[in-house]
């Protein structure tokens, strides 16, 4: 029951992330292991570094992402709301307040990254304006004036900017991401590969069945 | 016994196609289904319609795929080579003949899809060839003059660009797709995904589990 944290990148623009922010901790602990939450900017990893378009933009692939992650939180038991908000949502705020959390109390900004995910995929909220933020940071104990204090501490901005910079450093691109024992899996359809390496501990099938 | 065919669409370029040309068949006949094999270009959906580099070179995503495609292929026990070709290879000729064998006898086409996208990923053949294609050919019983016959047959050649068009239409995008009932499942990596949708007919977790 002591194996290293398992790394979870999350941006609450994706979707995808919220799905796996409803499942990482219970798979974790199922395993033994413990999640270190990490933020990432699918704004600089799709969009600058990857010269890609948001994905609700992209042709194809866009629509098939609208319809495909409802049959995910159906399949997963969770709910999950067409927000209506498109690409304008900025997660930069949010991600700030998580950073000076995470700082403040590690256990304290997962509850509070949770929410934020659940906030804007399960009720709609636009988690870009602060009136929200404040909201979610009281449900899980914090104080409003913390929540501006956070918003305007260069030093806080300094510590997102530096923990996107460490994710690309890794290697990772997309959310959700997880990162066990060195490996990098990408998506939330991949839970199962997450669960084998936890499982199995190589890329080799389980004895007596396949790998999948 | 008798399901609808599960449609696969595959491009021999994709690794990740080749990999699940390695699985559909079985896991389609675990369910009493067929497989209709059917072409895609990801020349034609990413490149042009999606506006993205080819996955090889793009960043971050490109090195993450590299190792990835490893993983996958030492999970399912299949053989993975790098053929070091980089992103030169053309997949036309080798549909081209796809498309002639499948008007002929859809079977043969597909036990030729089969040793295809094997060439190129277990054995390294650089499938743009014609040599190569020849070879793949007559493995499965396809007589040389056949070969050169179809890849200079105007019919053959509208034929692959309708079959890419109707893809598109679809909204298929990436390689591999499987489409089942109407629903359509992208990636290697959402095997179970599609023994879900045939085991259970709905995105319901199954009884007493989850759905992953």
């Amino acid at each position: 029951m002591t194996g290293s944290p398992i790394d979870f990148f999350f941006d609450p623009i994706s979707p995808y992330g919220y799905l796996a922010s409803t499942q990482i901790e219970a798979l974790a602990a199922r395993h033994g292991r413990t999640v270190d939450w990490r933020p990432l900017l699918l704004s600089v990893t799709v969009l600058q570094i990857m010269g890609m378009k948001p994905l609700p933009l992209t042709p194809l692939k866009g629509e098939y992402s609208r319809q495909d992650k409802h049959r995910l939180a159906s399949l997963l038991g969770v709910p999950l709301v067409e927000h209506g908000l498109g690409g304008t949502v900025s997660p930069i705020k949010s991600l700030r307040l998580f950073m000076a959390l995470k700082a403040r109390d590690p256990a304290l900004a997962a509850r509070y990254a949770q929410r934020l995910c659940a906030a804007h995929w399960a009720e709609g909220q636009d988690i870009g304006d602060v009136g929200a933020l404040v909201r979610v940071a009281e449900s899980v104990g914090v104080a409003a004036g913390d929540v501006h204090d956070a918003l305007h501490d260069d030093a806080v901005k300094d510590a997102l900017r530096a923990a996107v910079d460490d994710a690309v450093a890794l290697g990772v691109f997309g959310v959700p991401t997880f990162r066990v024992d060195g490996e990098l899996i990408w998506g939330v359809d991949r839970l199962w590969m997450l669960e084998h390496w936890l499982d199995v501990g190589a890329w080799t099938p389980r004895e007596g069945g396949a790998g999948t």
